[in-house]
């Protein structure tokens, strides 16, 4: 830990309210938080009070905090040449991006290309980008339960309510993805779910016309609107459906990808491969920002000849690029994929379940794989009403209030620790979770 | 200069080849340059071979290359803390609002808030919104020649051929901006350019109906377009017309902004203050992937008790806005905005005159100011039909071949180095444009 002053606790949260304008925010009642450094899944402001991290931030800091081979690598970069030009080449992105397709690659498919971008937003963008092309068609459809960004295109792809305000995209088309929890289907098993939902995502597809469709975008496990692992059957349905009709399947593995679900990607994890990848956050943690498409040879070829119409001026940028190669390395090297696996296996999916036997009036359900973990909290077991905002906010802040930094959203707490959490983490996390939850009295 | 491996320079090209997909264009043909590193406005390969930088990349590296202030602030930051969420407070985060508010005030203006994107196709994105959202209005008007951004929205903003593959996104209509030397207006004088021009925006806005109109977005000085530096009374007349029919007036300022005109904000030479100010590039040189949006207390303050819906995951992040204090600091302490102003008044404005009056057949017209320059080569002086692509690329590889760096858009050479520039550098690059232009020989 570096020296700390804790005058700048004040300062930083003055400079904040003075003048940072805030995403997805009403601007006026903030109240946040200041962290000073970190080390693996832990956190510290400058008052040196500690935090154990279970959010990862937006669900990107897969690494940890301040991973010294990944801070080396972009301090080395940052020595050498930290920007150019995306038109010239660069060794470090060229690194990176055959590394990312190496690690595409790793149970048989044969991607070959990457275009960079600067996060998940612009990656789902010029994915879209590349199926309309490529297909001659216009319409993308995705799911409501989804989050993919907050630009033009987007924003629009996106079914939660972050669309509504900002519909100034066309040809966006929106579908119910399986949820057996809060089944849209009436559905009542996991094989009912995952048959209906493909069901009715045929019969969009007949209704809008499949060659009107370009893209099938889906989060492989839609992260943002609840970790909802896809059933058996799901994936495997949504690719023959795609093949059947020619449409381009992008896989949004911006969340779930690079580790999250104990696999570099997830939808590896349900031998299913689609047609283009978005990545982001875990590719380098966030470190430096980037995100990007993983390209097949089909899609990649088909403009060779042909301008491909997207671009941004550190698309590939080096910075990110180093962070990536070092990432990537350091994740292999320590085994970090597996440790996530490993953790959810052995300890956040039987903490989960612990924790909701002795709370079953207040934990709905849990779900999650990896380090990619939900609890739905209700206030009715039975009608599986939501747990109203109010007291969520209560359970966020007592959780901070016990140096925990959860990763509340709606009625849920998603449990999205670094991947190089250790059990004893868990635990303590969970020790946590448990006090909290027990306090909670609904009138 | 750190020790450079010679081999490097074909590995760099061969990934680049096997796993790179590239910006805006075919990917057949491609042959990228390759750079180890770089320092001021030079650059060097990895087999040692020099560059002198006229291209400042996409107009981004004002600063020049590996600035040492800079470099050292990311390692720095590298050290403390790489990434954090949006919703926390950052001390980087609150220093470089901090102090781009400072320089966005400098002429009077009261601009309060930053909202940080990764750069400036997100930052035009998120000023869309919020002109849409403090109007509740929906259309945006912007320039045929300009260029806003590769997103959804920003994309259709903008007027270029990048445009017409992506329009997927409503609300958007086109006018011309002034351009004497090709003028739309059939005008012959600056005056009769700017007067006309106004005119017809004027009428597009009553056409299209002001009560429909939420953004005026406009690029300060036009820069991918052709450097259009607006003629005298044209931006206060748009300022005018923004103002009597209360639309929101958005300075694009990705490319003219921080230095690149010689003022810190291209408008601040123009007397004029927009609504809602957007940059990236030259805030942090491009050394870490950073842009935004500055904004007044009045559209700030709408957003208080309701939501804004527009957010990113490194929004603010803050290897980036460590960089951006430094440069900004560096900048402000080594007189570097000073030093474009005076490298345009002595220097790359009386060479071009030079070169002009020496090459009066080839050399249309020339432009500029600050760093920021542009000559416009023809085939015929008096048709003023453009130079063709194929002899604008002889002329490219001409003066690559020649350890120049040059930017080449369509007819034009754009002369836009970076603002650490010395008037040596300006001599010996534009002894090279002489040479160059002095082989053509147009059949």
């Amino acid at each position: 830990m570096t020296e700390l002053d804790p005058a700048d606790q004040q300062l930083a949260r003055d400079l904040d309210r003075a003048h940072v304008f805030h995403s997805w925010s009403a601007q006026g009642a903030l109240n946040p938080l200041v962290f000073a450094g970190g080390e693996g899944a832990r956190l510290w402001d400058f008052e040196g009070t500690q935090y154990l991290d279970m959010s990862s931030q937006l669900v990107n800091v897969n690494i940890g905090y301040q991973h010294p081979k990944v801070v080396a690598a972009i301090k080395a970069q940052a020595d050498v040449l930290t920007t150019i030009d995306p038109k010239h080449a660069n060794l470090a992105r060229g690194r990176a991006a055959q590394l990312i397709v190496e690690k595409a690659n790793l149970t048989g498919a044969e991607f070959e290309k990457v275009f960079f971008t600067n996060g998940g937003a612009d990656a789902n963008e010029n994915a879209i980008r590349l199926a309309r092309l490529y297909t001659g068609r216009d319409t993308v459809l995705s799911t409501y339960r989804s989050y993919h960004g907050n630009t033009g295109a987007a924003i629009v792809a996106t079914g939660d309510w972050r669309r509504m305000p900002n519909q100034y995209a066309r040809g966006h088309v929106h579908f119910f993805g399986p949820y057996l929890y809060r089944s849209e289907f009436w559905a009542e098993t996991e094989e009912q779910e995952s048959e209906r939902a493909l069901h009715h995502l045929e019969r969009v597809i007949q209704a809008e016309g499949p060659d009107t469709i370009a893209a099938l975008l889906i989060e492989t496990v839609p992260g943002t609107a609840g970790i909802l692992v896809p059933p058996p059957g799901y994936l495997e349905g949504v690719r023959e459906l795609a093949t059947r009709y020619g449409i381009v399947l992008i896989a949004d593995e911006v969340m779930a990808g690079f580790g999250r679900t104990g696999e570099w990607f997830a939808h590896q994890g349900f031998g299913v491969t689609p047609d283009l990848i978005t990545f982001a956050k875990g590719v380098n943690s966030g470190y430096v920002p980037m995100g990007g498409v993983i390209i097949p040879p089909a899609i990649a070829h088909a403009f060779d000849e042909r301008v491909f119409p997207g671009g941004l001026t550190y698309s590939g940028h080096p910075l990110a690029a180093a962070s990536v190669v070092a990432t990537i390395e350091a994740m292999t090297d320590e085994g970090i994929v597996e440790n996530a696996k490993r953790i959810g296996d052995v300890a956040i999916g039987p903490a989960l379940d612990a924790l909701k036997a002795k709370h079953p009036e207040l934990i709905g359900e849990v779900r999650g794989l990896g380090c990619f973990w939900a609890m739905e909290l209700v206030a009715d077991a039975a009608s599986r009403a939501p747990l109203p905002d109010a007291v969520m906010a209560g359970i966020r802040s007592a959780l901070v209030g016990r140096g925990v930094l959860p990763f509340v959203q709606n009625n849920r707490i998603h449990v999205v620790p670094p991947l190089v959490v250790t059990e004893g983490e868990i635990s303590e996390a969970f020790g946590h979770y448990d006090a909290v939850l027990s306090e909670i009295r609904l009138s």
